[in-house]
């Protein structure tokens, strides 16, 4: 293990994280609240700890996968820990558990939350949860590695660990082009859609809040009653933004680049909005009769499937309470759907669920027509024993994580709907489950240890199960020095 | 499409269950029930029927795996027809939709009863629910290739569509002997059982239904309170038969073979053993304080283990109600993980489970040590691409059957624990569930349609899913013609 280059991308992560930390800082000071003062303090004890880290680039650069898969769940950690200490520090959220549960569902862009009122909450503590949203969606490292000063194949480990979802394509040949690229399209979306929430009266603050939350598809609200009190107009502008942000990147990179064909043509976008679309048809007609108008039972539904299908976690509605099973069970099979790989969105992407459903499909008609066998096909191009493979072992091992997680929050001894979807609503950086932690419910009542249990399972979630597995494993740790003898290759294997 | 042979390994289950039909009716006779009619009715109309359909010997013996894949589960759907029908006509079960659940989960040994009060039930009856767990534990099929002349070819089509699980090991050369050997040993397990059974003081017919349901790993009981109502002793000897018949049956023919040494290295059977102690010994502790003696919270966990695991069903406890969510959650799990592969159990099966967690270590340790590549091995033997493929396979449409069914199901509007629980229960061919369909509770509410998807869940769960996916795919009934053409060859392809 290479310790020392490990540290150094802690250490820059840390030192962005303290520039991001200003923002809140002002926030603080424009509104008049003491709580710029902790995000202050933070903020130059996380800089300046960031630069004690980094200070020197180190000289041994050997980066395999192993160092890749530490990195960077330690640097979300890090992160965390550094980053909900102003919460701490401000009083906003006095115990440090539920300030790193609360910041980690942030950066996570998770939205579950332990606060049970958030509008007492200091304005540069709400922005700072949602701003932690926006740096996550998009992850951390995508943005570092836009600036990070290191090698081709340290970059393309990193890529890998934090977000290795199958990614048939690759749009852009850099990856520093395509963080760029990717942050353009990221911000430019986010400051339309403050514009049309303001253009729809929205306070300028909420519009602000909710429009990262949107972007990263976090759910962080800043009522206590979600986005329920906002108008129709309002409520169809986040539906519709969700939706998009739950996309595929690489659909927007092609539409940039004017391959309208090519944009029409991904797979993944087209099996998302035709489940989008039924998701929508069937909850409409199987809740009509709760609601006074079709329009109503409507946009709730497009509401409630926008946000649960991109895990962002918002919620206009209680439909934990009212939504009969039907409906309830169709938004629990959303978040294990969850959004497009390649999209701020989390849970096990439309795209594994395309290679697994062709998979079956191509094995029946195996055994029914066995002289007619096709090889799994996916975006067009026919999908290799490697890919089945990375699908088949993120299943089970994101089963197994699940199962666990399940058991050990189970001390805590709530009722089955309760425990079941809360390690759905993490481990899919969704947000709300059903039962205590619905739409309107919290996670504050669990015990410390399962707060720690569920921070795992958001990080896990958020990096695809493996990084964290690998940071866990107690081999990852034996025999530090033995790479040292190896020369500096940063061959993928 | 091979519809001649089809028919004619429909018409030859038939006749044989006509045979089996003989002895409710016997019993009925010995009770002076009236029951003892409807049984012979159906005995003679079952075989004559049978008869008419196996008549003649089908010229045209084209084979292949799809004629295999849609004769068993056409086979257990007829046999559950007819065998269902007595129970209408006796007017026990009056209802057929409800007589066929009852049956269907006879034959697939799951043990889930849409009775509310199976006391009122006539000896025959009884006899013929627990006779059929019995008769469907090895088998229907297994049974019958021992008897049925087919050439080797279809022989091995048919035992791949009735247990097409992860079998490494082929203990016996031939089909007949497997199958003759196995039913001696199944035979004289539950000869053994029932003779302790009476030894402790157990009503001779209880002793056998009992025997029978354990054997089966059915879980049809003939008192409204399980086997809460019996002695310690009984709950014992239940508690061992039902673990011993969850053993993989190779052990057994190894033992019988004087292998000893083999017969203890078998890898499935060990951490069988090792989740079946693992799981006591958490339940005994973390329930201790809802018994007065540590012996009862011990024999409690140990029967409710032992029969959930081996997916038995027989109740002696209503963990549902006083088990906390930990000990809940652990029987949960059981239900999934399943006996081992290559008994009467049903449920994923320990030996996946060994396969899928290796396979998940295997990846982690490649990513730590990638010079260090091993394979993933099984009972001492490498596991190569094609044993992974069908575990995955198996797994994926056994995920899209339980989500699909779990939807349907949800239209009945019961809560989501009854929901999800019925449907575990029936899939993994237990019995009870949590909430409504815990071990005192029953499918009686279920509207009719959700019970056909109940039946369609069980005898998916009992042929390991692929078989039921293929009989229901329009492809496999499409061209019936096209195959004509081809000579009559037996190769697995």
């Amino acid at each position: 293990m290479n310790f020392s280059i490990i540290i150094y991308i802690i250490g820059y992560v840390l030192k962005i994280e303290g520039l991001l930390m200003l923002a809140p800082t002002f926030v603080g000071v424009f509104y008049g609240e003491k709580a710029w003062i902790g995000f202050f303090i933070m903020a130059v004890a996380t800089f300046l700890f960031g630069t004690l880290l980094s200070f020197k680039k180190p000289k041994n650069q050997v980066f395999y996968a192993k160092e890749g898969f530490v990195s960077v769940p330690l640097s979300w950690i890090f992160a965390s820990i550094f980053g909900c200490l102003p919460f701490v520090i401000n009083g906003d959220i006095p115990r440090f558990v539920d300030a790193f549960f609360e910041i980690v569902s942030g950066f996570t862009t998770t939205g579950s939350s332990i606060l049970t009122d958030v509008e007492v909450v200091s304005h540069a503590s709400l922005f700072w949860r949602s701003f932690s949203h926006w740096i996550g969606g998009m992850g951390i490292l995508v943005f570092i590695l836009s600036v990070l000063p290191l090698t081709s194949g340290a970059t393309m480990h990193l890529m890998r660990a934090e977000s290795p979802g199958p990614q048939v394509d690759k749009v852009v040949p850099k990856v520093k082009d395509t963080s760029i690229m990717l942050y353009i399209i990221y911000t430019a979306m986010t400051v339309l859609q403050i514009i049309l929430l303001i253009i729809g009266n929205t306070d300028i603050f909420d519009a602000v809040c909710i429009a990262l939350g949107t972007a990263g598809t976090g759910g962080f609200a800043v009522k206590n009653s979600g986005l329920a009190g906002y108008s129709p107009y309002v409520q169809y502008v986040v539906a519709i933004f969700m939706i998009l942000f739950g996309v595929n990147f690489n659909v927007y990179v092609l539409l940039i680049k004017k391959h309208l064909r090519q944009a029409l043509r991904v797979e993944e976008a087209r099996w998302y909005f035709a489940i989008i679309v039924l998701a929508v048809a069937l909850i409409t007609i199987n809740t009509k009769y709760l609601f006074p108008t079709l329009e109503l039972a409507f946009r709730t539904a497009l509401f409630q499937v926008g946000s649960i299908i991109t895990t962002t976690g918002y919620a206009t509605y209680d439909f934990s309470i009212y939504y009969p099973l039907f409906s309830q069970l169709i938004l629990i099979f959303l978040m294990f759907i969850g959004a497009c790989a390649g999209s701020t969105g989390g849970g096990i992407k439309v795209s594994r669920i395309i290679i697994i459903a062709k998979t079956v499909r191509d094995e029946l008609a195996r055994i029914i027509h066995p002289r007619a066998v096709k090889k799994v096909r996916s975006e067009g191009k026919t999908l290799n024993h490697s890919v089945l493979r990375s699908v088949n072992i993120f299943l089970m091992s994101y089963l197994g994580v699940f199962a666990v997680s399940l058991l050990l929050i189970s001390l805590d001894n709530f009722d089955f709907t309760t425990s079941f979807t809360a390690v759905t609503a993490t481990i899919n950086n969704i947000g709300p489950g059903l039962g205590k932690v619905g739409p309107c419910g919290n996670f504050s009542e669990f015990s410390d240890f399962s707060k720690l249990v569920f921070c795992f399972n958001m990080i896990a979630g958020r990096l695809e199960i493996l990084p964290m597995l690998v940071m866990i494993n107690p081999r990852t740790w034996s025999h530090p020095f033995k790479y040292k003898k190896h020369k500096a290759v940063n061959k993928i294997s």
